[in-house]
């Protein structure tokens, strides 16, 4: 098997003397792929897997990415192929939720404007925004989804849930339009695809409160930066968090840095401390069950972009 | 009935014909407290009712503060008299409970780090901190300590109640210091008493973990602020976030501002949009009771000083 990315190592104790480990990087991965049975996609940030795919030709029969988003692997050849995908389910949904709802308390509650105040060593009280009884849209109704939705109705906040399309709990994209008008906290967790690539746009943002804050934990494309970042200085919007973006990471002379009311968060949501062990474990954890012929867990449906949940 | 303070104004539309209202300063209050049916005390932040206090003399036979804690009012005169106190318990439980979990969540995932790094332009991911799993202890098991329980609870964090006594779903002060040396979170939400003044000093800080945040919400004498600053500056504690002083407000330059680890809140976490309405509402329910000759809600054990919660 082939592991594509060591920075940092990826440990596979488990695998040692059952499996051949080939680490690559970009240079090596066309050469490898050909006579690989499986990939670990470990640098998930990389676009080489989709650049060095073997069309037609030999390929793995088995690919997992340690991530949850499967889009810079998608391509028409890996679609149409007889490879499974799997993804790292399971290890992000708890802490982007908690990262969620932090920044909607932050939010609501101007953490930022304090840290400010103290700065300058000035004591000002405000009164800030109660929580419970507001309203949330999270984009998105996959387990991060339905994970953010989960703890943000922990804390009172009224959730929308919306996905693809209607089902128990989960209300069908055509009336997100709907939903977008009367939200105080607009989330977007939604996998990057072909149909939703560019959703919040100039029309999203129009749409929204005056009083409302967007937040991204999905993908950067998922937003139409210029047009969020025209909402933000129009003050249609009232905020932003994005841990996301077209283009990682941020250069030091990118303009969002400085776009008022716009927060950057350098695509951590997920990350906590032991994420890299327990993706190795998750996929160690599939690779048993490979290599027992066994199905394999989080498979992802390639047409769709992702893994369907009921 | 007297009114103590006046900014902002207070509105009891619904007394308008009913009752007779002085609304009084620090100066005007000596020479209206013996004459006073009822004392509705809106600026809960002074000390000035306890100073003005008649001693055995003609008084209130009602006193409301708008406030959740009492401290600021107790005098034997008070406790001894059959005058009766009443707070705002109600008000202030979901707002605070909704900042403490923001702080906690801002802690562990580190936003004012990630802030920081976007005023510098600078890129950094940083894994953070997985919430679910840690331990908190809650100082406090009244209403606003059982409310941060709950919410803190709900984000997936082992929460231990701490009250006077223990009973059903509150361990007893005598185990606090156990639960000191395994919480990760150490809240102080405890209403301040004789008994309660002081009990976050130097032996409190040398039993947390040198991973510990200790949040104040309750009423700042409950810490003692030199031995925080040492414990902070020695790094026994990993951080702590203050919404509550020995002296309010801060002065500019009160060293506290400045101290690596301590974030300063105003005075604040309670305090929603719309709370000095629901203050001025709920007054006037209880003087809706108080007409009647109906029991009044939110009565205060003053030998206790605070409204015992089962």
């Amino acid at each position: 098997m082939v592991v594509f990315g060591d920075d940092p190592p990826v440990r596979l104790d488990r695998l040692a003397g059952r499996a051949k480990i080939l680490v690559c990087d970009e240079s090596s991965l066309p050469e490898l792929l050909p006579v690989a049975d499986a990939l670990l996609v470990w640098d998930f940030a990389s676009d080489a897997v989709r650049a060095a795919w073997p069309g037609s030709g030999p390929r793995p029969r088995w690919v997992h990415t340690a991530s949850a988003g499967v889009d810079r692997l998608m391509c028409t050849e890996l679609i149409e192929s007889d490879t499974v995908l799997t993804n790292a389910r399971g290890v992000f949904e708890q802490p982007i939720a908690e990262y969620v709802a932090g920044i909607v308390i932050a939010m609501a509650k101007d953490f930022y404007g304090s840290w400010e105040l103290q700065r300058q060593r000035r004591w000002r009280h405000r009164e800030t925004m109660r929580l419970a009884g507001t309203r949330a849209v999270v984009v998105g109704a996959g387990p991060i989804g339905r994970a953010i939705g989960h703890t943000l109705a922990a804390l009172g906040i009224v959730v929308d849930l919306v996905g693809r399309t209607a089902r128990e709990g989960v209300r069908g994209a055509d009336e997100l339009n709907g939903l977008l008008s009367e939200a105080d906290w607009v989330v977007c967790a939604a996998p990057l695809t072909d149909g939703t690539r560019g959703m919040f746009g100039r029309d999203a943002f129009a749409r929204m409160k005056s009083s409302a804050v967007f937040i991204n934990v999905g993908r950067g494309p998922l937003v139409v930066q210029d047009d969020l970042v025209t909402a933000l200085v129009a003050r249609h919007i009232a905020g932003a968090v994005l841990d996301v973006f077209e283009h990682e990471p941020l250069a030091a002379d990118d303009p969002l840095w400085d776009v008022p009311g716009l927060f950057v968060s350098p695509h951590m949501s997920g990350d906590t401390v032991g994420w890299r062990d327990q993706l190795a474990e998750q996929f160690q954890d599939n690779y048993d069950r490979w290599a027992a012929g066994e199905p394999l867990l989080n498979v992802v449906d390639k047409r769709l972009g992702y893994v369907p949940v009921d």
